[in-house]
Formats: C-alpha cells, structure tokens, sequence
C-alpha cells in the first residue's frame, strides 16, 4: 500500500479523500493555490504545497507544478479526484513515465472514453446498447427512410456540425419526414454552413442512469447498483438518489452487465461510472462512461457500505477486488447545495460565510470543505456542499432529506438548500415522475421560502 | 398517529426527537429553562414554552409546568427523552390521568423493573439469568459454605448494609470462606453498625453487555441486538458500541430471547434497554432494565437502520410492531463527547464554545446541540455531543472514528476528545481487551496531545 498521496484537487472532494487515506493510515499531500491558503484541505493533509495562484490553469491545472510537489514530497501516487485534470489522459501517462501511480484508469483507458465516437463503436462490437441511428451521415431522403424504418419512430435529426440543442429536429411519424428531413438540411446549411445530417432513435422522456464499477489490475469488474442523476439544472446534475426509482432487479442486473461489458472492453481499472439513457419501457442506452470519482459517489457509499475512495486506492494499489454478493440497504439521496442565488437564476453569491450549522443525526451526511468564516473563492466552481442522507425507503428519505435541509444554516451566502426544500415537497419528485427535462419546467417560488 | 408531542427535556436528546417527529410529520412543543433560552431543542421545535428557572427541580422536574406546557400547547404526548422525567413512574401516571400519552411504558413497568429487589424476583420466575446467591442474609458459617457450593467460586461476601464498594470481600476458594466470612461481617458491624452480610457469585472482569428491545401494546417484543458499554468512568458510561467484541451469533439468540423474556414479565411497552453482565465464560446475568431511550441507542440505529426515536413514538401510538428478520451491518461505534478536561481529572470546563467544526464524510453522525457562539450552561450535565462512525468492521469503525475525532474541532471549552484519540490508539481497546473496570486503568497522558 502506499506511503503517501498527494491530492490534485481542492474543496470537499479534496478533503473527501484526505479522510479515507487518514483511515487507511496514508499520509497526504494538499496542493492549494494562493486563492485556497484558508482551505480546509489544505489544513487537514499531513503536508500542503503552494502550486501557484488562479486561474486553475496556473495551478491545479499546471501539470508541472504538481509533479514537482509530488517529487519534493515524495508522494507515490496522486488522486485527481473529479474535474481538473481527472480525466486528461495525459496527466495519467506523464505520472506513469514519472513512476508516480496515478489513482485512475490507464491513459488508453480514458482516451478510449473520451472519444465519443470511438466509445460508441467499442460499445456496438460489445453488446452495449447504443442508442441506435444511422451509421454517420444521411445522403438522402431515401437512405433516411430506410435508416427510421430500422430504427422505428420518434426519430431525431440532428445536424452533423450542430449542438448545444441547435440544428435538432424531432420527427414522430413516416409522413413527417421528409419535409423534416428537408428542413433540417436547409437549417443547418444556414446556420453551420454544413448541410450533413444524421438520425438518431429518439429517446423519450429519459431519465439519466448511471451504473457504478469497480476493477482491479486482475480482471475483475463489479457493479455496485445504480444511481439516478435525471435532475439537471442546465445538464448540471443538482440532486441524485441511489436506487433509482424507475429501477427492478432485472433491469439492475442487465444494466449492471452492460456496464461491466463497458469497462472490460477498454481494459478499465479503478472506480468508473457508465452513463445511460433509459427510457420509459425501460430501454437503456450507453451515452459515456466517466473515467473517475463522481460527485454523487456518496449516494452508492451509503447504500451499499462500501469506501469508494478506498476502493479506488487499493486498485491502484495492485489489491485484487473482493467478490462479494451486492447488498444494498434502503436508499440514498444527495443535495448539492451550490453558493447560487435561487431567486436569481442562480447566480453565484460570492462572499463570506459568516453562520455555518450542519444538519445532524440519524443517517446524515455532510460532505463540506465550507465552515463558518470561509471566503468563498471566486475562481473555481459553486458548490460549498453535499448533503447525503439515507433511510430504509425513498419516502423515508425525502423526509429526511426535507429536515435536514431545514436544519442546515447557512447565513452570508445565498444558497440553493431553500430550492432543494421545495423540490422535497414537489409532488412529481415525491412519485418519481420526472425526467432529465423536469427542471426545465419546475419552477422555483420566492415567496414560498 | 400524534399530532403534536412535547418534549420534555433539553440537550441533544430534546433536538434528536424533534428530527424524528420533522421526519414524522408531527410538531413539536420544545420546553426550555431560563438558562437554556439560547438552545437549539427551542429554535427547531415548533413551538416553544419557558418552564420556569434552573435548576431542573424547578423547571425540566416540574411535572405541573409541564402539564400546563402541553395542555396550553394542546400536545397530545409527551416524550420524556432520557434522564430528568424519564424513569419516574409518576409521571407517566399523572400523563395518563390527563389524558395525555406518556411516550414510554405503563406506570408499572416503571416501577416494577425501578424495584431493583422486585425485579430480581420477577426475573428468576421468568428464567432470567441473574447472579446466583443467598437468599437473602447468611446467618452462620455453615449457610454461608452451602450456598457457595451451589454457586461455586469465586463469590463475593457483601454487607446488607454496605454500598459504593465498601463492605465485600473476595473469596476464590473454600478455605479462605470461614476468615473472609468472619471478617467481613466484623467490618460490616463496625463499619455499618449491622453485621448482616450476603453472598453473591462474584463476576470476574464482566463486560456490560446491553440487549434492545423493541415491544407494542399488542404483546409483540423483538430485540434488536447489543451494546457493548464496558468502558465506563465512575460508572458513566463514555464509549458504547455495536456489536459487542465479545458476542457471537448463538450468545445474541439467547440474551436476545431473555432480554425479551424480562421485556414481556413486566408487559413492556416501547424502547427499552435490558443490561447485563457477561464474564469471560460468555455466562451472563441480568443486571437491570432501563425503561427509556438511551444516550448510547444511535448504535443501534446505525447497524439496524432503524429509528428508535419513531418506533417508540409509533408503540406509543397503538401502531403493531413489524415483524421481520434482524438484519445488522457492519460495526458502530460512539464516543460522548463532553465539556470536561481529562487533563484535570475530568472536571467540568464551562465556557462559550467559540469554535464548533463537526466531522463529516462517509457513516460519521453527529448528535449535539451545541454550536459555535453557544454558552454552556452549568447547570446540567456536561455532555455537548455524541460522535457516532460506522464501518463494515469494527477495525474499520476504529480508524474512522479516529480521524473523524481529529476532524471534530471545538475551541473555547477543553472537552474529551483528546481521550478518545488515545483510546483509539490503545492496543487493548483495538483487540476488543477490556472490562467494566479497564478504564480505572487506562492512563490519559496529556503530553501527547
């Protein structure tokens, strides 16, 4: 096992991993820029080096100055945590030539990943579902016609050099399509400068769900159940639950496979989560696979018991992954709570934490690098928190989620817990009727709070 | 189901059962003395009502003030948390006679199991273990030689008189009797003015091993497991865990069946703890039943993930007990955390808490109701808050709650934590080596802090 472990992050994930190397008797390494000289990561790591001031990119981004702490600590590994230079391929292979263990996947590994086009073919050679479409660009109308046939209506055009929701075009019947077709092309003539457009199955109403792995350097992959992160706020996952509530045991178990499918098919190690779109007769489909720790870890932790920090050390560490029988106790629910103002479209509220009081007691857990007299930083992103809590069913828990929230006082800030609140007394959320578009349509009411 | 309770206590327990009934759906009448206006138990209650006036006799023990609290509150329930109220069989006489509920058994349970005498007696009808001895006084030599046969050595001669360790003598072999009995009641006569002694089997380094029982108003009783309370100082008990080190699955079964013998003797009804000794040949014997919540039950929460706080409320509200096959996991472990300063014998550290950073992270719960800025009253007992930690063993739970110790950050106040950590750090708590007399031992060095 390792001696030492230096961390590449910041904020509550930072301090996340510092808590399971102190309870495997590791020594840490923080990293800080001259932005994060008060943080609480920097304070509870066994050492702390200065790797240069914000923006990120002259700092936790600064590839050198992080292997040179490393060198000067003599760290053997460093954990990226999530965002940063987590999933950069290159960071995995320049520790690797530096003998420095990166806590991760392999460099191939990610880059497989990170490549969307090349995942979606390793996932069709191995039986993953993808959602199904036209193989590249549609020429003509009447290659559409045969590729919609194939895949069956709705379908969605979309065009080649589009995005961000621009140059899309829904078609929910055959004798809509050709004029869509048409249109589609013409718009995106106009608006890209590049007619090409290709078709996918659309795929309705979706909710996000995402399968956590586990692999060792030996072979061995495991699934530890799912969690649903449909609530988005602008493709921003706000609030996840462990299990999901559209989920049976079934589709647990093919799903659960499907991942392992994924993560054996790129040679993966360590922790890693593979992204799906289910739909509602509980079709599924491969969207990516996240080549490290998640935000929303905690939710999987809770439930099923397991350390996945730890467990991404000790695969790192050569260990060989115990197979045991998943068992998953009640259900799990996180609340991010971002330093944004609600009422505000959710603006950033910069500033000082002058009252901090966390929520306690029965099954609650506040993941935090926030404390009262903290100066939140401007440079890096919103969120000052996680609260996770847990009970024997997802009823149970929205209660518990709703007190908690309650109880967690933070004054100084404007925060989002007074969103989350009403998203607890939302009776679509309450029944587990909801969709990756839900927020669009939820709305917020100050007067409420 | 209720629709408001009152609380009639204050402290951490008082904010524990007010975030169970938030989880119920039921409001809370806080009751509060003049010097606990600043107390968290009154901001989260729904309502709040100034009893009257340290010290407790004339507010917390005022049963009239209380009675006035609820019936101007129109609570229909009172739940009388542990210590102060709790254990008085008045009390739940007079609710009864009021027409409010008594959260907790009925007036005789209370006082047949608080009849220490009675409850040894009700305990040997219903094969209840309890620690073989004389029937009463042992008049002569020749009595006293047939009644340690029975029970064999070693005994321990008591005088009926003596109390708080005085008067007993140890006797590990028949030869030694006819001396130590003859001088044991010398010393009771000069010492108690009574030379009347009895004789128990003496328990050699028992471990306190505590049964919880679960009962409904319709006869049905579970148990749901132990605690282990060994470590204990002048009899207060200051780390508690679950399982206990020593248990194994068919020792469980059978304090199990006989803590729920004691439980159906009395017609028990609610939470309830059945405490006994357990020597070193895994014999265990009845020591005494506690007849409400107890400071140490979050243990038991967290391995079982019940909630002990709303089944209570639910036996109390006529609800039947749901009958299903105990499931524990993992291993919970709880350190009180006092305001006291183990470099001065303990001694009570009053003060303003100007610092209060709580631990977080993966299975750490905190209970308290103390807050940075919070003034510590001197008039109640110096517990500010309980540190619960969870891990799949009980290895696992010890580092956790190591570090989650080191994390816990009060200033202002000395407190206990710095004796936790080193009892963290002790080789025979890590191996599970310890009795109910360990810590008269165990040495607190106030260097290496």
């Amino acid at each position: 096992m390792f001696n030492k472990i230096l961390i590449a992050n910041r904020g509550e994930i930072a301090l996340r991993i510092i808590r399971t190397c102190k309870e495997m008797g590791i020594k840490t390494v923080a990293v800080y820029s001259t932005a994060d000289n008060d943080s609480l990561h920097k304070k509870f790591a066994d050492e702390a080096v200065c790797i240069g001031p914000p923006p990120s990119k002259d700092s936790y981004l600064k590839i050198p100055s992080l292997l040179a702490a490393a060198e000067i600590t003599n760290a053997e590994a460093i954990h990226p945590g999530y965002g940063f230079l987590s999933e950069k391929a290159e960071f995995s292979r320049i520790c690797k030539e530096h003998d420095i263990t990166f806590i991760g996947p392999s460099p191939d590994s990610i880059s497989n990943m990170g490549n969307k086009t090349m995942a979606k073919e390793t996932m069709i050679r191995n039986e993953v579902p993808v959602v199904p479409g036209s193989d590249g660009v549609v020429e003509n109308i009447e290659d559409a016609r045969k590729v919609c046939e194939e895949i069956g209506y709705p379908v969605i055009i979309k065009a080649s050099s589009g995005g961000g929701g621009r140059g899309m075009r829904i078609v929910r019947a055959a004798e809509n399509l050709q004029k869509s077709y048409s249109m589609c092309k013409n718009e995106a003539e106009s608006a890209f400068d590049d007619p090409d457009v290709y078709i996918e199955k659309f795929v309705e109403d979706p909710h996000h769900v995402e399968i956590q792995v586990l692999a060792d350097q030996h072979g061995n992959v495991i699934h530890l159940g799912e969690r649903d992160c449909s609530l988005q706020r602008r493709h921003q996952k706000i609030l996840e639950e462990a299990p999901s509530p559209l989920m049976t045991p079934e589709l647990r178990e093919e799903m659960g496979q499907a991942a392992i499918n994924a993560a054996k098919s790129v040679d993966y190690e360590g922790a890693g989560t593979v992204e799906f779109l289910v739909d509602k007769n509980k079709d599924f489909y491969f969207m990516e696979m996240n080549t490290r720790i998640q935000v929303e870890h905690p939710v999987t932790e809770e439930i099923t018991n397991y350390d996945l920090v730890a467990e991404q050390i000790k695969a790192a560490a050569g260990v060989e992954l115990e197979q045991k029988e998943l068992k998953m106790r009640g259900h799990a629910i996180e609340c991010r709570i971002n330093a944004e103002d609600p009422e505000h479209n959710f603006r950033p509220s910069a500033g000082t934490i002058e009252v901090f009081h966390t929520p306690g007691g029965h099954s609650v857990r506040v993941d935090t690098h926030a404390y009262a007299g903290y100066k939140i930083p401007p440079h890096y992103d919103s969120m000052i928190g996680k609260l996770i809590v847990s009970a024997p069913t997802r009823e149970d828990a929205i209660k518990r989620m709703r007190r908690s929230l309650e109880e967690f006082i933070i004054e100084g800030v404007k925060t989002t817990i007074p969103y989350h609140i009403q998203l607890m007394d939302d009776e679509n959320f309450q029944q587990g009727k909801f969709n990756t578009h839900y927020l669009d349509t939820f709305k917020f009411n100050p007067d409420r709070n």
